[in-house]
């Protein structure tokens, strides 16, 4: 498991390269993981028996590494299987004076390599804290964390972040000056945003057991 | 094109059997239509030279038909190729007392098929006005619809919603009849929700072109 740090540009390949809405391309690294960070939910695109299968899952994030929770996809993944991860925030319906022009605001982040199977005791706990820690910060340090046996159960995967490619659209519909601006019609985006509620006990629990700090103090607050 | 209504059980076929977390399955067709119609963005897996590649793309829903904006895939969608199209609602995090039951209130849809390109002009309109009116209801009344020009440089697939499956999440954590009970640890939901906002006029709006009704009244509401 190599842990040098990445380059600062993420890079152009075959892959990874704009063809199409190339000013929505970014090569920021920095856009990379403020993209990922901002959400604990990916879809992993894998190939089972030659056909594509997306499957949604949660995952974590190292300097040089994704980690992803593998059970869904793991039967299809022995050896050195291609995959995809794509996350992906949308941000707001743009509503343009044409059907034609109208669109999402959005901030996407594809990865492609071959997910490996953490295998280590020490990186597959580090990966499983960075997963935990990713979606909910403070449960690693709460909660009870896993026994060997649990860790034996759990299919952790690592996918590198080297090859990645980044998308971004913001602002206003793109046809202000155009001939469709003469019709006079309402034009502009509507915003999207996940908002986190109030935490909902488990039913099970003695009451008046207290929600951590950690917990709560994200209730009303913006997610992604 | 076929117009047959489809069974309201949705099939068990090789690629939608539930092997892992049966009781997350669901096999209701209105479900699928349920999870399908509260997103208006997939995200897409084809194959791009043997490795999958998977894009977030703008959806809308007939009966029997998937209608996507297939430029962004197209190019590798000459034929009969398969695909796979997921969409995901991420509804909360479900904090248990142990990492290990930790997880996700989701609702998942996965469809598979063969994506085929519109090229029947009447179909490809109605495609295009179900994708328009399934993110901004009231839109394709309200702006310029596509011109012939505009029309043919759209390129519109359309998936059969007949292979499909559906996976939900809901409730408390799975750990409270568990001997971690006795940690005395809180355990429980954190919900998260889709909202939007306040509509954004295009700054080359003139001075007070009013926001429709049917844009303005979404607003503060609850997405997904």
């Amino acid at each position: 498991m190599t842990q040098e740090p990445l380059p600062a540009r993420l890079p152009v390949t075959d892959r990874t390269r704009h063809r199409r809405l190339r000013e929505q391309g970014s090569l920021e690294r920095a856009e990379l993981a403020a993209i990922l960070d901002a959400a604990f939910v990916c879809h992993l695109g894998v190939l089972v028996e030659g056909r594509p299968v997306v499957v949604p899952t949660v995952y974590g994030r190292g300097e040089r590494w994704l980690y992803l929770h593998g059970s869904v996809a793991s039967r299809s993944l022995a050896g050195d299987t291609p995959v995809c991860v794509t996350v992906t925030h949308v941000d707001g319906l743009v509503l343009a004076r044409s059907v034609f022009e109208h669109g999402v605001n959005y901030r996407s982040a594809m990865i492609h390599g071959t997910a490996r199977k953490v295998t280590d005791p020490e990186e597959k706990l580090e990966g499983l804290r960075r997963l935990t820690e990713h979606s909910a910060p403070g449960q690693w340090s709460y909660a009870r964390r896993p026994s060997r046996k649990e860790l034996a159960a759990t299919t952790l995967l690592a996918l590198s972040l080297e090859e990645a490619s980044v998308k971004i659209r913001t602002g206003a519909p793109d046809d202000g000056d155009s001939p469709d601006a003469a019709l006079g019609l309402w034009a502009g985006v509507l915003p999207l945003s996940t908002v986190w509620g109030t935490p909902e006990p488990d039913p099970a629990l003695p009451a008046g057991t207290a929600v951590p700090d950690h917990v709560a103090r994200r209730a009303g607050t913006r997610h992604g």
